[in-house]
């Protein structure tokens, strides 16, 4: 947990850069007449610290307003800068696909060919940066491999005892050293780069800002860390970690351009659009990313453009990913599914419906234990001792893999030899399609998956990047195995009963695929945990290239959402998936795209009331005061009113800058007293009060008490609100804030905000 | 054009029906406290007229509430009443799954393997409803089909020239008599059930009511009308249409059930669903469907229930299919592609991005010329004869396809041998493969493409049910072959050139797939048709199987689609894809996801101001005055004031059902001139005043009528409203309904309303 240590310099030096240069030049370039206090009420650029949400309404105001002005210049200059304008989004856009395609098939062969994984078994004698696959390529059939050594053949240990030992024993301790430089680095220059970045994304995409969560030491760390935290085998994956590199890449290369750097809204665009890029990559599927952005990480991405980015963004991710070629297939496809014939018969989905049902309650066990775990993590003592909790998860990790021989393989060779089917050709994948050693082969598999949801539980918030996806396949896989194994010894054992009938009679023909039981048995787990459709579906589909089976998996997902959902003490599924539960744990003002049903209850019961409110009193109030309202009172803006009546809204910010600049041009006493009015109806001399009407928001949203709840919250999540205020006829009756939406869609969920970084950050723990 | 035809009684007799049974016993149900006028504010069901939008706000409370009370029912009833609404929901959207999959499967039994299609060739000794295949079937390798007879041999004709004359005159008049009787089934029985139905699909899904478009009789001919249609040989396809069918199929479903009846907002979300399984089956494609409904159809389809039950639909539809089996191949692959090697080479990209920007051309040529034919056809005499265009359309295609034999096959078998590669061992597709006859294949493929570009653009509009994506997939697979065969013919000539370099050097091995040339090029040609990305490469992708060939695809749909919008006279795509064309044309009410860009100008410049707004003055009209303002004035609703002080704003509906429930109770004169008031602050004594407060709707939305015109067309977007008020401190400015916005949008578009069906139904043109 990155928890209560104070911020580390190196992640926060974008950040103090990109919040200090807010009245800039260009802030005013765009203003068609200046007025005394320099201050256009549209143009207005805002200045967000990290843990603040953007104002939509507000950034994308400004943004057309750009884009008019810009149009409206009929010279060639304004036509050129257009064009740079869309110019520049494209070249951040392909850039950042193009990196990140390449950094993903890097970290694959910096994982997989060279240096890392196979260094923990042994060396080979022409270099130590080569695995045992390269260090034996060459050979002509039948030829045995030396230049290949085990450590033990190295260190020339004959005796079994002593050679397993030194094997396991330099097996474990490089599992330690991987695992704890990993956290070593990541605790030391970026503790955001742990975990796998998705929850602070999708609430970043939302409106949070967050700007330290994407500079290019995290983006640093976070690559680096992942390729060591995979190579010491612990149980995480590559692929949310993935994204949040992606996202850091476009990040940025968008620093580069002032048009990103002044536009919230724009930036986010971007990120949507890598963020496909990343989970391209992450899976081989370029419709897979554009998909899980749409369905996973966004609300608003059915805005044509994003969604047109994020799949080029996509496209040329796995275009970089192919051309790379760290598979060397020129394939997208990483687990390759050897199908076993295009049909599947009809009594097979009673095993798949099962593996959904289970894929379900083991989805919500393990987000369970991984919420408890975290919890645990961060009220005890572990949480002063990241790196040594990491090195013992290893070690752990390590000791118990080297000892079962499904999961000492990597991960994904394990899904890879699961999802294929036995071959007598091909070798028996680690003793997997040895017939006659059946009954240990589940055993041995439901053990492994065992071991690794527990694990994978563990590993999932320790302080090294970490992906739940590959995991989650991992477990899902074994256990559909499993299944798939006893359904297919059931059916050759009973090949006459009625229910196996529609299988051909020959006995040596396969009826039953167990390869296929795996990708089945690894969606209902993925299911469980994500809680995801459509956007798995693809995924799964582009992973295993199975177009044939498309719809046995669509079933098993389906299953294992419904059930996991049902297990969720709440069973409305506003914070069911893996990554809901830690958005809420960390207290991110994130709005899920659920409905939520509001039992009848109308805005009133849940706005804060006229009397709780900060207001500003027109007319009422000196310069003086406003300063101090603006120092004390921290909120992100106040309603104006006169008597009852709302005259406007004012955002902090803005008023801020007015009183700064009101100050500064009279430094004479007599101003700072003087009275300030935000409308001319009530007041007739204009030389008694000081004017700030240009202050006031023209886009405010107000509705009246009497309103559904669930309106309300919708209009939150669809025009991405930061605040809606309730009137009835001209007077104000309160006020609700993005804050208190999500306050009250999270009030069910018990664990709200037991990991917020964000306590100290907001005084009085408000963030509206 | 069902034009200015009188409504059919054979299509609306299921909408007089639904609009009759308004104040039944349960719209009362559900009301805890009965009121004078029997009237509570919240239940009310609303009463929509074909041609007007629902009221969706209203809709959702209701679904609300409705859930609301039977959760809170907590005998056994109520828990019951919750899971039997679930479960007909699932009942309805299973049924619709199954049932278009069935009628899909013997669409397409109907048309090829039986009966219709190969009719025209010739005659089945052993019976006339087998086709060419079927009869022949059944014989050793080598023998000759004796049981098939072409027409000339069945009349036993020797000469040449007679027998070319008979044969010619058979298909011809073959495909006039069932394209003629499709035409007037359609004319008769179910005008609706002409053309491909995707834009009105679109527009009832934004909220349009348009039930005479779903009755089980426009079910029925359509479906009949099609099978008919496609047989005929006319250039037409049949994906539109089959979602029309499911949605009718889940309309007609749905209509025994009390609760969708009631629910125009369940009711849509059913039909997102069924339009998800129709396009499913349409293409063998159940991903397609669900990405198809979230990018073309749906503006609401995030919301997760929608998109859940769109993906169950798909995949049982999907399943369905696959089940009956109709191509004989237990995969629901309808144009394999013979792979030619899993990667493609750099140069390619060169022949792939041309076959986009001709693509894009191409498309938006067809887009161009099929209005053009439309307007045309709308204001000549051809309005008047609308069967005897469709005969006359046959014949000329018939003619024409008879003399070229590309255009001759059915466009499925065309498109499926153009995705092929040349495979010396699997024949020479009717010369296709013949690689003496190069050139004259070039050109015999692009003046099929001419051919079927032209008669498309004018078989799309006409009496019969028709689709546009088979057609368009068959001109741009034709060009896309021609451009492959250049291709691969200068590599073969140069093959030593630098750019060919990547290519193997032994010719022997292909390294140009004009097949797969093919693909891209439907792609493209789909692409600057449709105007999608996303789903089209879904489908495309699912259609083919061709999964290591997404890239490419994805690359020519972008290229297609920016050309296709640079080339629309807007330039910014809100109405380009030839449905929103069709859906300016006809004016509907629909609101495409796009941004608007206002240019700087605010909600004053387009919102009718308050003087031209017909109000309802609180406490001055009687219930008389009501009465005929509510039978003079048919606007969705009235703004009620006080002086301009806004109180409120009451529906017509609301007013009409509690003014003539209040004359049934008093029907004494002097309470017909009694003063009617709608708030209780102004008004000390009950008695003198009739109260209508309860009247007032709850959810209404006001903003200032400074904000920007961007940020109104989001609102009426994303929240689906029928209307804003503009106020300021209180009082009304202005106001604005979705059909203002909808005229906002369609204001550079020339042909807005051009083929408009509802001109009659709207006094003042007006449906706000």
């Amino acid at each position: 947990m990155s928890g209560h240590r104070p911020q580390q310099s190196w992640a926060s030096w974008r950040t103090d850069e990109s919040t200090n240069d807010i009245h800039d030049e260009e802030a005013f370039e765009l203003s068609e007449n200046g007025n005394l206090q320099g201050l256009s009420s549209q143009n207005h650029k805002l200045k967000y610290k990290d843990g603040s949400s953007i104002d939509w309404l507000h950034e994308e105001a400004l943004e057309r307003e750009r884009e008019h002005v810009k149009k409206s210049q009929k010279s060639i200059r304004g036509l050129l800068s257009i064009w740079a304008d869309s110019a520049r989004v494209w070249l951040v856009v392909v850039a950042t696909g193009i990196g990140i395609g390449v950094a993903g098939a890097w970290l694959d062969v910096l994982v997989k060919w060279y240096l890392l994984a196979d260094l923990r078994e042994g060396r080979c004698q022409e270099g130590f940066f080569y695995n045992q696959v390269s260090c034996c390529s060459g050979l002509d059939p039948g030829e045995f491999c030396t230049d290949w050594q085990t450590w033990s053949e190295y260190f020339k240990i004959r005796s079994l005892f002593l050679s397993s030992l030194l094997q396991s024993s330099i097996y474990v301790m490089l599992a330690v050293v991987f695992a704890g430089s990993a956290a070593l680095l990541v605790y030391t220059y970026a503790p955001y780069a742990f975990h796998t970045g998705i929850p602070e994304i999708k609430a970043i995409l939302g409106g949070y800002v967050f700007d330290a969560f994407l500079t290019p030491w995290t983006l640093l760390i976070k690559a680096l860390g992942l390729a060591l935290a995979v190579a010491s085998g612990l149980s995480l994956g590559k692929e949310g970690p993935l994204v949040h590199v992606a996202c850091c890449m476009a990040f940025m290369l968008s620093r580069f351009f002032k048009q990103f750097r002044y536009s919230e809204a724009q930036k986010r665009k971007l990120l949507a659009a890598s963020a496909a890029a990343g989970v391209s990559v992450a899976f081989g599927s370029p419709l897979g990313g554009v998909i899980f952005c749409l369905e996973e990480l966004d609300t608003f991405a059915l805005e044509s453009d994003v969604m047109w980015r994020g799949f080029v963004a996509s496209a040329i991710a796995a275009v970089s990913l192919q051309y790379v070629d760290p598979f060397g297939t020129s394939k997208l496809v990483l687990f390759q599914v050897t199908s076993g014939g295009d049909t599947w018969r009809a009594f097979e989905l009673i095993p798949w419906l099962t593996l959904g049902v289970i894929g379900g309650i083991l989805g919500s066990l393990l987000i369970k234990l991984n919420t408890e775990i975290a919890l645990y993590r961060r009220n005890s003592a572990l949480n002063d001792y990241p790196i040594l909790e990491v090195a013992a998860a290893s070690a752990i990790t390590a000791a118990i893999a080297y000892l079962v021989v499904f999961t000492r393989l990597q991960s994904s060779e394990l899904v890879a030899n699961l999802f294929q089917e036995c071959d007598p050709t091909r070798g028996d994948y680690h003793g997997l399609c040895n017939p006659t050693a059946m009954w240990e082969n589940v055993f041995l598999l439901l053990i492994s998956a065992g071991i690794k949801l527990v694990l994978t539980a563990w590993t999932f918030g320790m302080m090294v990047p970490a992906g739940i996806f590959l995991p989650t396949i991992a477990i899902g896989a074994c256990i559909g195995r499993a299944v798939g194994m006893l359904t297919q010894a059931v059916q050759t054992s009973f090949p006459k009963a009625w229910i196996f009938q529609a299988c051909p009679p020959d006995l040596t023909v396969r009826c039953v695929s167990p390869g296929f039981y795996s990708v089945i048995g690894a969606s209902a787990m993925l299911g469980g945990v994500t809680r995801m459709t459509v956007s798995l579906v693809v995924i799964l589909f582009e992973l295993t290239g199975a177009l044939s089976h498309v719809l046995p998996i669509m079933v098993s997902v389906t299953t294992a959402k419904a059930v996991g959902d049902a297990m969720g003490k709440d069973g409305i599924g506003i914070y069911s998936g893996i990554y809901s539960v830690w958005i809420a744990m960390r207290d991110y003002p994130w709005l899920p795209p659920v409905d939520y049903n509001d039992k009848g209850r109308t805005a009133a019961d849940a706005m804060r009331p006229y009397g709780t409110l900060v207001k500003i009193e027109d007319g009422q109030l000196t310069l003086k005061d406003l300063e101090t309202l603006t120092k004390t009172r921290d909120f992100r803006g106040y309603p104006v009113v006169k008597g009852r009546d709302l005259i406007g809204f004012v955002t902090r910010d803005k008023l801020t800058s007015a009183v700064v600049r009101a100050l500064d041009i009279h430094l004479s006493p007599e101003t700072s007293n003087k009275k300030c009015r935000f409308s001319s109806k009530h007041f007739s001399s204009s030389d008694e009060y000081l004017d700030l009407s240009r202050c006031l928001e023209n886009s405010i949203i107000s509705l009246r008490k009497e309103v559904p709840q669930a309106l309300v919250v919708r209009m939150f999540q669809k025009m991405n609100l930061r605040q809606i205020l309730f009137t009835n006829r001209g007077q104000l009756d309160g006020m609700m804030t993005k804050s208190d939406v999500v306050a009250l869609l999270t009030a069910h969920f018990s664990h709200t905000g037991a990991l917020s970084t964000q306590n100290d950050m907001h005084p009085g723990g408000r963030r509206g």
